[in-house]
């Protein structure tokens, strides 16, 4: 029997409780607290909803917040809901919060903003599952979510799921081409530059780019940035040196001989997982990382990017920033920008980069 | 301006909307549905609460039903959580959402359970802040939540916090020595057990354990597993084949030495991480796996076990089961049990251990 099915009359802090509930005690009522600070419960409610214009003497409100806080009063915060007619909650509709390890920053950053602004975050995950999302959104809106955020765990454009239109909500780490679709996302641009420009500033001038063979904007965006960083570098961009392989570990290594055979002193891998796998694939060539090349990754995936050998430079995927971002942007404290908004993705430089003597 | 501010009488499919907000409408009210069927909205109250008892006609009823359908109306959960005095929430209060991998298991788990019996999950992500841990579980209070899981990204002893008594609650990844307080945990036991049968049934004698250096229930647990199963097989416990380092990569890759100068042809670490980084040690001293040394992990964590090379045999650490049994306990489907819930730690084979031949 949970505590909010519990009758008001029962003894505080009974010793016989149900045995799963060790000092538990029944939910203080507001009668329990008008009484004991001799008020009437209407006077309890003045105080407990902040009617700053309610005429209460100053020594009853002292009397009736110091029983409130003695007792242990909590306000149903359900009831102030229906007078306001908006929640404190806002959701997060997540599509990979247990197949992927990146759903959790922005669940963490997402959180973090909301709290800072007196929301709790209302999660619900779907795994992609198009019904559990329905039924999700509509749960959200039952329960007069501010607004939602609508994310996805790799960057991506998305449809609009029609109930989600009921809401005021964010597209985080995806995007859409509707007019006025509110959006946040990645650089993956910068990204692709800043990984570049890692091995540039090294003194590295052949840089291969081991791409993804599946269509994202990461694929494209990332090209884009490693271009323009080649470009500004005043190093022209040679095609042959753009590879393409599964984004995994397995990728990484398949990659390896291919990369051989071309005349480079670096590398810049699509994600952290195929340089993980390109690491092995090298170590097989008896090659050393960095002396013989060095490796560049994407992501800052939290288990790998720091505990390979050597630790991997590569640039983080501003996850915690997106979710954040998304909360402001739904509050209207960041303004609303024409498309998406885009974040950066930090460098992070670790041991698989070795400055090379300029030629 | 959030869609729940908007005012009843607005157009619906306004096309001078908001910016943020493509085809968005104002919230169907419940006096629209009266007046689309053509009953009042006492009636229209009536079918929405589901009120069997109330004599409305069949033809009634179902008009009532075509108008919320073909308008889209949601009722108010917030109101009916008011009438019923417990919400269709369930709040999961977890400290490591953001900086672990497992956290999204268990969190997949517990909603896929609570869905399944109509309610939905609200989390709290607390990474360890006692002060954001009391907001969270007071605003879940608030929230009139049918209970609270407490969770805990590895397996602990735990307090339990003062506000936490006030509801129905059960521990998971985590427990307490206080009598009645329900929890769920894995099975270490068992999973060290586990881990050491793969290599007994490959053949294998003299098998070490690299056991953590930090004190925890894993640490007891995994060693009185892996000690269960050499004593079932006939094999005498020798404390020299017991090593302990940090329970990561850079741990794993430091153990290679000591584990080298013992005359074993099998190792099992306490986590998948050592692994990985024995993995690089045994190879720089030119050893193959498996054929110079067979290797099981623990944890099977999802970037690392299944993407080594060769992929690694392990124990999985049930997250997914830990959640969703926490939600059968809440609700009662489960039965508590004296102490903790152990729950299975399952074997993964995969190819880091070759059958050995017997001597």
């Amino acid at each position: 029997m949970s505590s909010m099915e519990n009758g008001a009359g029962a003894a505080a802090g009974a010793p016989q409780g149900p045995p799963h509930a060790p000092e538990r005690a029944h939910p203080v009522t507001l009668r329990e607290v008008a009484e004991a600070a001799g008020v009437s419960t209407a006077t309890v409610s003045l105080v407990v909803n902040k009617k700053k214009d309610a005429r209460i003497a100053e020594e009853t409100r002292r009397r009736v917040k110091e029983a409130i806080r003695t007792l242990g009063y909590r306000p149903n915060a359900m009831a102030k809901t229906l007078v306001s007619g908006t929640s404190k909650f806002i959701g997060l509709v997540a599509d990979g919060v247990a197949t992927t390890p990146f759903a959790g920053q922005i669940i963490h950053g997402a959180q973090d903003e909301a709290w800072k602004h007196g929301y709790a975050l209302l999660i619900a995950n779907t795994e992609g599952n198009g019904e559990l999302e329905q039924d999700a959104i509509s749960m959200m809106l039952e329960y007069k979510v501010r607004g939602i955020l609508y994310s996805t765990w790799f960057h991506r454009a998305t449809d609009i799921p029609a109930p989600l239109r009921e809401a005021d909500f964010v597209l985080v780490n995806c995007f859409s081409d509707e007019p006025g679709a509110r959006a946040v996302v990645p650089d993956e641009v910068q990204g692709g530059r800043s990984a570049t420009e890692i091995l540039l500033r090294n003194g590295h001038r052949r840089i291969a780019f081991i791409n993804a063979t599946i269509p994202a904007p990461a694929k494209d965006g990332r090209l884009a940035g490693y271009r323009q960083a080649l470009e500004e570098a005043g190093i022209p961009f040679d095609p042959d040196l753009v590879m393409e392989s599964y984004p995994d570990q397995e990728g990484g290594y398949r990659a390896t001989a291919e990369l051989l055979k071309r005349d480079v002193t670096a590398v810049f891998c699509y994600n952290d997982r195929m340089a993980m796998g390109l690491y092995d694939g090298l170590r097989e060539h008896g090659l050393a990382i960095p002396e013989d090349m060095a490796v560049v990754g994407f992501d800052n995936q939290e288990v790998i990017a720091a505990h390979l050998r050597p630790p991997l430079s590569t640039v983080a995927l501003p996850h915690y920033e997106l979710g954040a971002a998304g909360v402001r942007m739904l509050l209207g404290l960041d303004a609303a920008v024409d498309g998406a908004a885009k974040i950066q993705c930090p460098a992070v430089e670790r041991n698989s980069v070795q400055t090379k003597a300029r030629a």
